[in-house]
């Protein structure tokens, strides 16, 4: 069985192997203090042409999101999010258990738009009941989104001006941040994110690491007291080392962007195969995740050879499935799938 | 300079990191749900001969602390704690942040008596004005304790009836139990950890892992369900195998409790000696932390060479300070230690 | 200026000032256990026909539904409403600010469907990826609803068979109560209530009272322990028997009911001008709110004589506006309305 | 029976009772924001001097106090207390069901120091772990306190210095404040709570109202954004203007100060009268509580005419007990209680 179900099915980089290894009886401070995060640090700081962006590390995307999000909310404000979003639909509410809401805008491919989000803003200010309303206190995408989706730097610049100019932070989910940032159609670079949004992280778990987020932080009213917040959200790892070794190793010598473009590569060609083959998809494929739609018969067939996701029945005969690729995808199996489509 | 500072200076047992490298290319389902945690969660149960109880697997202690707490308590309630209990003190106010208060009872040595707790729990049922008083909802142990004591079999066997005769359902944070398990005045077993809680964590972190807390539940009540709650918490591992991962190396071939040995032969070494140079201790030395009494001459002295914490001024000549041995602690260095005495 | 605005711009019925006065030096105890708050329990209760449902007096809405909500829902769970359900709109994020998130499904009147909550809480339940998602824990409706409507008898039915199949409570959300009962269209009573639901409230605020829900709980589980919930959410009012007081006054001599008829005998005669004079409605006059659409012309002008909310703008030209009738609106001010119309 | 078993037994002064009536048709807006509220807010400022403090009106002291903590503290930071103080032990934990830990300092009068908070300030900031420990965010402390002492003009000036020193906001509770405030030996004023405070309330529920507590604001960045909270937490009155009623009524003609004088003038008879037959105190006798050490005998002896709260057994032959007087104590009361004492 081959499996295309997601990019967190294998381990890591040999790289990082060889760094634990080789790191292993060095003794060194824990909570994140220690030089090999301070040199991840430095890397990542230099990657996003950021001098002077707070960077620090978590275990995963939901607490990442979550430590963030009640970073900095007042008790009375809620995150703008597309209602696809992660933090909306599959964090179990963990945003909500910090006592805020999930402000959920429509959308269609996983994006919301800065016209939207103004709207939202300027719908609150102008209601006049708006002290009985959750005020927006911040604005939250995924890039790449859930569905797969890119924000052109026309666009995030766009969402940016409106964060900036009602004093809304705007934080990029970034989860899967690579293989957005290797996609045939990407105009963003972290330089980019580093300029235009408050907060940002930058995958490492479905990217090349074990596990690991690294949150870089521009704005510094966020970064302020920021470490408390990963401590009370228990996301403060006692080996924090474990995490600077591993962005560490992503972030020599461009890994991070290498291993992203072998994602790329290969979801690139079989979505090129899916259309060539006149498989519609649900969502446009962008990045490393692929939603075709398919008849039941096709997908009963290909289940015998590979594992993907069902995503949704369209109607009694179709699907929408999901193949995904990732920094280990390998040319023979992405050759298999093909000439099965 | 050679440290005594921590049992999480260094990384992790050797068989974990060829483990590692051994399953680096295995595709698995993410989140816990893979072969290896089933495997792990076998040896585990077998390890506590508790056939029937649920085995979760938790990256750090403050997540499994608030976790297990969360999940467990009402909104009324709250938590019986003694007042130097790790989540009263050192987790950022983690137990309040999900809404329900740390009710602390005063200690000497870092335990609290089934006397006390039933006290506690009668003091509210008794108290004309219950309903506007916060009840105890569950009882919170370290075993070790913060400051390296045990409870004795007795004394366990006490708390557990308390905690059954009203209902009120046992926590033991074991984040140092093999320690624990190995010293040399324990009485108690795994088995008993099993029998006599309603649920308790085997700490891997500080013993021989990189990372890791394996929870164990023999209450049904609490095992129900509490996958939701480590989603919302954050704690649910994308990659949950390197969890399975490493906890199978620590239970093969008993490792867990022969690498905890080497921390209680070097501690119980280390006491041995400051007793006999006359070194009086701020709390009994029983497990791998030591508490001994020092001039703040002999303290400017070792600090040369060696690292630890001093954790309490007591006059202006003397304080308290820490020395920790650890799984991987070597014998050279004990003996320059004790050299430097 | 005559105002439509709301059914709370005034202050009580006249036998409420007047108990207030008789019993001002009386000697009670606080918080609700006084010889007031247990008669008026007796008289809500029989008109609950629910001899064995507890009753407790809180001061608001806002404050009944966040501790009802509050007091039932495990940590992972959520409550499903309307889209338009004052939870999920006006009341700041109180529901999220206990940690929980408000399910929010589809609605064109202020209703949702018992096919709409079955369909809410199997999707969750045949969701792989179950553990990720907010349960849904228990369902909130308003009744009337916050655009005027009623669930019908027959469909509050089907609800309840919904929330017994699947064990998820149902709470009815009845600031404006006695206004439905005393609808044209009406087949729901107290008794009702009492069987079909877990937890319901009476609204006194908008029906008479000076400010006081009484909130209704047949189901014993929820009833339980409720009290530590009101005196944690702020609720349990030191002279409790304020509340007490005015109950026995709405619940005498079927007072509640009454008062309501007041209301609804003007607002059907509004609605029935409106109608005849060839205004469309937003939503269907069915209780003391009406949702009228006008031109801004006709707008702008009866607003030099009447006070009334602007709603929702739905094109240049036209908005929804509001006009709500109470237990105090006086013939003389309807006939002006009506005419000026 | 003769109660003096609190100040909230009965009803409220007679001239609230006439406003009610007066105002009972009156149409006004709801949420606080109508003419009496406006006046309310006028008569305070200008008793407190504080002519740009914002001043908010709420139900309840459980209310008050959840409200302004949870408005202020950041979501690491805790509230410094006296380990006896209200929120610490009677409010069934709802300053921790916002979140936040109380942070309790030791007490021998219900009062804390300036030294104590400097220290408890000066722990925090010293210590290495820091980000692992709550962080003193405010500094609640009750005047009059829990067990009925006062802090003098010189350590409220102390604390008032201690807190602007570090940035960390003083709020004191006062619901019984205008007892306090007509105390002998008190040398403090509204206008000095105004000007050492950054958010104080003065109570009215034990003071001469039905209900209402007035929240004074002189820090304008706690004045910003409250209301929210306010709605939030349940707390925002639909018929607002009950309170503004009430709180009109109380400083017309400084009635808040001379109703506060009969409970202070008859407090201070028994109080005497106790000194010379020989009791001792287990608090000094300085506001409208009084709590004498009484014989278990006397004790039975005294219930059989007056109702009063047994606080704390002593040994098996005493006990602690109460004695309120409030702004109703008739002077027959009095000297009945006195003769049989």
């Amino acid at each position: 069985m081959i499996s295309f179900e997601s990019d967190y099915t294998e381990g890591c980089i040999p790289e990082i192997l060889t760094a634990l290894n080789k790191t292993n009886t060095e003794q060194t401070t824990g909570y994140g203090l220690d030089p090999h995060c301070d040199n991840a640090r430095k890397l990542i700081r230099k990657a996003c042409n950021a001098e002077n962006a707070d960077v620090q590390f978590l275990v995963g995307g939901t607490q990442a999101n979550t430590t963030v999000i009640a970073a900095v909310l007042k008790p009375y404000q809620g995150v703008l999010t597309a209602v696809s979003g992660h933090i909306n639909v599959h964090e179990t509410g963990a945003i909500e258990a910090t006592g805020h809401k999930c402000l959920a805008l429509p959308t269609d491919d996983g994006k919301i738009s800065a016209k939207q989000i103004e709207n939202a803003i300027l719908a609150h200010r102008n209601d006049e009941t708006y002290e009985h309303i959750v005020e927006p206190g911040m604005i939250y995408i995924s890039w790449p989104t859930e569905t797969g989706t890119l924000y052109s730097k026309k666009e995030l610049t766009a969402i940016s001006r409106v964060a900036r100019k009602y004093h809304v932070p705007l934080f990029v989910d970034g989860a899967r941040m690579g293989y957005g940032l290797a996609a045939r159609n990407n105009d963003l670079t972290l330089a980019d994110f580093a300029k235009l949004t408050d907060v940002f992280y930058i995958g490492g778990t479905k990217v090349g690491a074990l596990f690991g987020e690294a949150v870089v932080i521009p704005n510094k009213n966020i970064a302020a007291n920021f470490r408390y917040m990963i401590k009370q959200k228990g996301g403060m790892l006692a080996k924090g080392r474990l995490l600077g070794i591993q962005f560490e190793e992503l972030f020599k010598n461009d890994r991070y962007f290498k291993i992203s473009q072998n994602a790329m590569e290969y979801a690139e060609k079989i979505a090129d195969a899916l259309q060539e083959k006149g498989y519609e998809f649900r969502y446009a494929p962008e990045t490393n995740q692929l939603f075709p739609i398919m008849t039941m018969a096709k997908i009963t067939e290909l289940r015998k050879k590979f594992a993907f996701h069902v995503m949704e029945p369209l109607d009694e005969d179709h699907a929408v499935i999901r193949f995904v690729t990732s920094w280990l995808t390998k040319k023979e199996n992405v050759d298999k799938l093909i000439k099965a489509l």
